[in-house]
């Protein structure tokens, strides 16, 4: 599933407005209905972003791979529920009913899913749930970067990676000032640790002033990365890869000026472009 | 931090045995201690695959990001503890101790966490986890795949893909048999999601064949992938990207073949290089 959105897009050394396809990234809460002492629980198992459809086939995948399930057909019927949400009109709730004959074991599965929380999004079913926390946006007009420093941004993240030239294979996040010039940069096999690791590295070094700075990833752009970022209220970021709906959509709520698919020669203003200067 | 790995290489349309750097992937478990009606509690908060380094900057950020705190300077403390573990001697536990001024809702982290399951790997600390719930390894000789068929599967992926071409911004996994003919295919905006979906819906539609199959997956290759596609007994693995080092001890200690780094001309066997033909 996929979408569209107006996007500002600097190529040939000229700005244009163009609509972009966007894919979707919407949560879904997965609930798990099963039999324990010959009684049937309902029980809230995770909530996953993913791009809807196949929903069922991602609840048979997810079962069988954490071993909640050993047989798929240990599943009697996997069904969505709950109105219909949001700009894309669809059920964000999905149960899965076990077998009767199966009991499972209830403390297990209460045990092994309350430790997990790697990823920041999963406690948060909606952008309803991040404007709980956060009530103030991010300056709508200040800093403004030019398409040089945008452009350069990602060379900058590149060039002082210590371990990407040698592995090829681990994420960066970097703080820059509006000049283009890197404050710290921290580097993960996994993107939401490496932004992770930026911003609590910057906050306990007093680096943070929003006023003059933006935030550069390698990768993609989706929801919780966008989420991070906003909570040090720094109001422009920039990734090479594509931004998911999501991020578009709380970038967009927050002011936030959403920069992707940063190449040698352009790159894609999907949100805000005021801190963008276009001449 | 990284680590050396002997990789079998195909290039310059020959194999050879190389040296190849590989990025760290080990598992961090976080625990916070903090007041609580004037009693000190610790509390198992998440655990999370990060590279070592900077850890503390990690759970800075975690917490602040995930708003567990507000301001950085409620954290009194963070520091590693418990034994050096593994082949990289490392402490894998982490406590973040809260100022004791500070009072936190615990039943808020509680039921934020407990919902908390879109990443498989996240309730799992270690390889010795998995060998809990998986005693047998895959086929170590069979299939067999020929270096056309793996550098093939790449454009496969991409050709198939309904939604790449649009949005430029998804991932892909897809089943296919040993000649390199696609049987099943699925994309998400997350990676796991997309692995998910395929072996969910592989497994309805009875198309799990191991002693004659592979999976392919867009982008890096880590523990938690490696982790879903060996609950299918599908014992290669093939992938655009990286492999971190989890990914590829654990595929060798299940004899899968992994697989990495494909391009038009060459890529990198991992572990297990009996199921590559190379003449």
């Amino acid at each position: 599933m996929n979408t569209k959105y107006n996007v500002l897009k600097f190529i040939l050394n000229k700005f244009e407005k163009v609509e972009d396809l966007v894919s979707i990234e919407e949560p879904l809460e997965i609930s798990l209905k099963f039999k324990k002492d010959d009684k049937w629980i309902t029980q809230n198992l995770s909530v996953t972003m993913r791009t809807p459809g196949h929903d069922k086939d991602l609840v048979r995948g997810f079962l069988f791979n954490e071993q909640i399930v050993q047989d798929i057909l240990d599943i009697d019927s996997i069904e969505s529920y709950g109105e219909k949400v949001g700009q894309y009109n669809i059920q964000n709730k999905i149960l899965a009913t076990l077998n009767n004959s199966r009991n499972v074991n209830i403390s297990k599965i209460k045990r092994e899913f309350l430790t997990n929380s790697s990823c920041g999004v999963c406690g948060k079913s909606s952008l309803d749930a991040l404007e709980v926390i956060k009530n103030d946006k991010t300056n709508p007009d200040e800093p403004k970067i030019t398409k040089e420093v945008i452009i350069a941004s990602s060379n900058t993240l590149k060039s002082n990676q210590s371990e990407f030239i040698k592995t090829g294979g681990i994420h960066a996040s970097g703080l820059l000032n509006s000049l283009g010039e890197l404050i710290n940069l921290k580097e993960d096999v996994g993107r939401h640790n490496a932004l992770d690791k930026l911003i609590g590295s910057a906050l306990i070094n007093g680096q943070i002033e929003p006023q003059n700075q933006f935030i550069t990833c390698s990768g993609r752009l989706n929801f919780e990365l966008v989420q991070k970022v906003l909570m040090t209220n720094i109001g422009i970021m920039v990734g090479v890869g594509a931004p998911t709906s999501l991020a578009i959509d709380l970038a967009n709520k927050f002011d936030m000026t959403l920069i992707g698919f940063v190449k040698k020669d352009s790159f894609n203003v999907y949100t805000n472009n005021k801190k963008v200067i276009v001449d």
